[in-house]
């Protein structure tokens, strides 16, 4: 039973079943899986030559799961903040990546994310870029578990020429991904303002083929909506249902901007929600109705967006400000308690991703994607109820061990197996040259 | 030359003048007091013999200063959280608060809170809380600079036995602090629900004989507004300008609830305000509409309120709220930028306490309270404008070095005087205690 690691740490937040927190438990994990969860002193006798591993100050819950974000952007964390939407688009973001979009590009700030969000308690996150062969290169060297997409849009940029490039490559990627354990693909069209009819009708019909799930941006701001009803004399939604996209498959961002009638219609047709309450805060956008949206039975995820906009990936402020959000929009105390934001965070992420079989509790079967974070600072002291700890006190920076896949891959704040000297000096060089392009 | 430090840090955020970031800089302190800034070249041959603190990848800022909060409460930090404010307080908050306050308590909690703010950059904070004294023992015994003040309420408790009791205790305590050159004392009317008419006079003639400040919570729900007019027949602001108490010493707490003739009789009489967005947030009690007020030229202080129902005293992420709440309730992503926010969290406070002669920038002749923040970590880099990183990415784990009145207080992490070791079992106690009255 070499292989068998048991871990025993103060509490265990296992997520299902609900709103439980157990102490004096042990997770048992045997190579790639969850084996067992049971009492510690059980779990020594079941398991006698397991090697255990003590978390005096933890809570252990199921790696977080972030469901929306733009991963290689993080070489751009903060370049240009406190402008409104298309100023920064226009004037700094867009002719930065212009200059700077390319293989080496990705890869670098992909790194660099994902080393961010596993240092964070983050094990699976859903990216959408440029060039995602490069972000699936730099999440599998981290260790990380994602869905990766790249972006449609009908204009031409370095990684494709069109919009039928850009399908084309996104099916190669696809394909190739198929190979891949830790990696799930599909489609990306960006925005209905930057893909045509024709494109999300292809769209449909490969995710339909290879199974692949579809994310979308929609609703973002009230602008796109106006800009839509301009364009196409209806608004965004409207379109997408029209074009016959809305599923259980098809995972919608942001939604600030809904109609009661347009909260009925995603409803009935169970699509997936990733709710990002901080970009939305940050760029102003709006803010998405997440308890009218679950009190229908829709299924809401968190994303951290990218860091270029955010600023940062640390899911435990993002399920923080969810939960904040969610109280000071509705003046109800009570709406998103604790247990409702780590669920958003974890089981409802993996649903939102169609790996709710796979990973996001505590569940013999399920892959062994942990998170541990110590609650013994002085800003986590006393502690009275550990998801309470976690949702309203905790940050990245508490986090000290991830397994992703029953690896340990962050051990007591320290990479097993990345050379994180090497993405530091990397950072540094894209660094200087980012600060020259101004 | 002995007793002169010189910090070399990577950037200097003096925050006067305003949007500021200097590079290859030096801050000269001797003594107390901040003796220069200037090149760091300049200060090594004008003061050779100076110590050098060198910080090579950290950010110097004047000392975070906390407008409003409750020390004492953090030994009940998530004790209850997720519930309306009246079952909070009255079936959690206040069946504890009366089986445990008395002076042990106070400084237990008080020294924790401390301890917290320190070691996240709070150089200087606002208390409010029962056992002024034992608030002040604690905050001494860590370091930290206050402004402390006592609840004045028309109740009876452990502390005081009705309201006159109330103002006669909180005048004791006024004159003994004023032989402490770190503590300011002030009184503190609880709100317009719990004083009388005749205690608010009270307050406002010995406020004016000892030029003491007055902090008040006001407006801070839409409840207390019913209420006072059910109980006044007038919203709690009419009465208290009709008290006479409006003017540029009155420090007022919340202010989630106003009219535009609120926004312009406040402006008026340069009332103090104290914003506490992420206590609103939670408790589901409103925005203060602070874009609003400081465009009237008031002044906007930024403080964390009690961790009982905050959860943490962390001014970084209380600023970044600050910022993004500021932003989704305006619809406008360029309300309060990162440099506001600093400003909010450094200079205002300062003013706030009346304190702008001493602190909140880091000019020759004011007093050494630093604070210098690490880049150095995957979720800090890469660093193109350090205020926007400041704001929109650090938190109080990052913080490394914190100052007040020349000494350095936390040095690279580590408490210098303080006994952690004692602290953590002091508070360990009372969390036994305290689970034990469940």
């Amino acid at each position: 039973m070499a292989d068998i690691t048991r871990i025993i740490p103060r509490w265990i937040a296992p997520v299902i079943p609900r709103e439980t927190v157990l102490e004096n438990h042990a997770l048992v994990i045997k190579g790639k899986k969850i084996l067992d969860l049971l009492p510690a002193v059980e779990a020594e006798k079941r398991y006698p030559d397991s090697h255990p591993v003590r978390l005096e100050n933890h809570l252990l819950i199921p790696g977080l799961v972030n469901s929306h974000g733009h991963a290689a952007m993080s070489l751009l964390r903060g370049y240009a903040d406190d402008y409104d939407l298309m100023t920064w688009l226009t004037d700094h973001i867009w002719p930065a990546e212009a200059k700077l979009v390319e293989d080496a590009f990705v890869y670098s700030g992909a790194r660099l994310s994902a080393a961010e969000m596993l240092s964070g308690g983050t094990t699976c996150a859903a990216d959408s870029y440029f060039f995602p062969e490069s972000t699936a290169r730099a999440f599998l060297e981290v260790g990380l578990r994602s869905q990766i997409t790249a972006p449609i849009i009908h204009f031409s940029n370095s990684w494709a020429n069109n919009e039928q490039n850009h399908i084309d490559k996104t099916r190669a990627f696809i394909n190739w991904s198929d190979q891949q354990e830790l990696i799930t693909a599909g489609f990306a069209p960006h925005a209905p303002y930057s893909v045509s009819n024709s494109g999300f009708a292809q769209i449909l019909d490969y995710a339909a083929d290879t199974n692949a799930p579809i994310h979308l941006h929609l609703h973002e701001s009230a602008g796109e909506i106006q800009d839509h009803l301009s364009n196409h004399g209806c608004r965004p939604l409207a379109r997408i249902n029209e074009l016959g996209l809305l599923s259980p498959r098809l995972q919608l961002v942001h939604m600030t901007q809904l109609t009661p009638e347009e909260v009925s219609l995603i409803a009935a047709e169970g699509v997936q929600i990733a709710h990002c309450p901080q970009s939305n805060m940050k760029l102003g956008s709006g803010i998405c109705p997440i308890t009218t949206l679950a009190a229908k039975g829709l299924n809401i995820s968190v994303g951290t967006d990218g860091a270029a906009s955010n600023n940062d990936l640390d899911m435990l402020q993002e399920l923080r400000s969810a939960a904040l959000l969610a109280k000071v929009s509705e003046n109800n105390p009570c709406a998103v308690d604790a247990f409702t934001a780590l669920e958003m965070g974890t089981i409802n992420g993996a649903r939102f991703l169609g790996l709710e079989q796979t990973i996001g509790s505590l569940e013999a079967g399920k892959s062994a994607d942990l998170t541990a974070i110590n609650f013994n600072d002085f800003s986590s002291q006393p502690v009275y109820h550990p998801i309470s700890q976690l949702i309203y006190t905790a940050t990245a920076q508490h986090v000290t061990h991830t397994w992703v896949n029953g690896k340990l891959l962050y051990d007591n704040q320290q990479f097993n197996y990345l050379d994180t000297k090497q993405v530091r000096a990397d950072i540094q060089q894209w660094q200087r040259t980012i600060k020259a392009l101004k």
